[in-house]
């Protein structure tokens, strides 16, 4: 079924009803889609509304015919901060990461990187219109934020002190492995306060990798530098892969 | 380390040297690798030669200082079975794949394919240029084959027949998720021959997905379908993910 996204401002539930903004209507009109058939919108915060579609001008009205929880949101919340990679590496970054399940997708500049943007207010626009599509399509019931955490040092000092457990991907480490790591994390008897416990943050690296003196510096801060296994992911594959066995180990695939 | 593949009649292991082909000698030429410099070649059945520039003229001798079981090859053979995608997405398919550990790449043609390539020999050649790519940079011990396997009734039953666990990805699937199965099938109890145990077929489908009389002759053939969650993923970002799941589940991350 066809998914929006509406503002929480834009739902009428006592009313019934709900306003798409112009996009949508376009969007819907390009679609044609008859007056029975049902579509999905979602308030972004868990709740998807079952529509079929009323008036229809210059912004569409979607009458509510029932509710529900989202599916498509896991148990665990995992941030993603990575260093700004070339363009499409970044762009598939976050398509997969929202596929995947991500919570927000954090960005900034590591010694490495060879391609930090000029204008970051206007690529974040990008990535974030990337991020709703692929909420869109893979079911999301909330668009991933994707923002900008300014330089290495001030990013790790956010991903290690908001979360239960921060990870650290790092290609050379090879005596800490990410399955050990999560099952240890997630014994029943380690962590007794749920929320706390699934909070996860995901550094990972540019192209180029990360400097000894940074990984040393995020194990300062109290991160676990962790492998991913004996091949070398590419900078854009890590953190899917990392996000996949997350919600494998948490059942939220 | 900077890696390449040689077939095994150019290793003389007696004589110490490995001859490498003319498209190496060029890349070694343009990375200007000096004498003293270490590289790997690896014989593509999983032994690494760490290895110095010999002579150098129009096929470069590689002069053989040590030699070691190759660390990239998972415990697992997975063959991920693949519709046809449109171009990019399979380019990212196989690259992707690769990273993560795949064993083989076989593609077939499904109802709902809309990118089967008119010369697939062609193709082939092109998607095994990325596999042999991708198998240098991220260290693998042999270079996954990419082949064809004709039409989807034909895949399946290969798919099936040679493989302990064949799996069958279906986002309408919603009953049996990959943990249980793989945990089930990996219980010490359930398989001894650790041969047979370790060979996993993954079917996954083009862009619109399986017609649903497709799904019902894969599970007449003995596949399990199997869910990877409540989001829905790229028909390329399936693969992945599955593969992710396998090398977490069996210590190979």
């Amino acid at each position: 079924m066809y998914r929006f996204f509406a503002d929480s401002q834009n739902i009428n539930r006592s009313g019934g009803s709900i306003k798409l903004n112009i996009e949508d209507t376009e969007h819907i009109r390009v679609l044609r889609l008859r007056p029975d058939e049902h579509f999905i919108v979602c308030d972004g915060h868990g709740i998807d509304y079952t529509c079929r579609l009323g008036e229809h001008d210059d912004t569409s009205i979607a009458e509510i015919i029932s509710q529900d929880r989202s599916q498509g949101e896991p148990t665990v919340k995992c941030s993603v901060f990575s260093a700004y990679q070339k363009g499409e590496r970044l762009d598939y970054l976050i398509q997969k990461s929202v596929e995947l399940g991500v919570y927000e997708i954090v960005l900034f500049e590591s010694e490495r990187c060879i391609a930090v943007p000029r204008d970051i207010q206007k690529k974040l626009t990008r990535l974030r219109r990337i991020a709703l599509e692929t909420a869109k399509l893979s079911g999301r019931g909330r668009v991933p934020a994707v923002t900008s955490a300014g330089r290495f040092k001030d990013a790790i000092k956010i991903a290690a002190s908001s979360f239960s457990l921060p990870l650290f991907f790092y290609e050379s480490e090879d005596n800490l492995h990410i399955k050990d790591v999560l099952e240890n994390h997630f014994l029943p008897a380690v962590n007794d306060n749920e929320t706390d416990q699934n909070t996860i943050s995901i550094i990972t690296g540019p192209e180029g990798g990360f400097e000894p003196h940074e990984v040393d510096s995020a194990r300062m801060e109290g991160f676990k530098i962790v492998s991913l296994g004996p091949r070398i992911l590419r900078s854009e594959t890590a953190p899917a892969a990392a996000l996949a066995a997350i919600m494998y180990q948490t059942d939220n695939f």
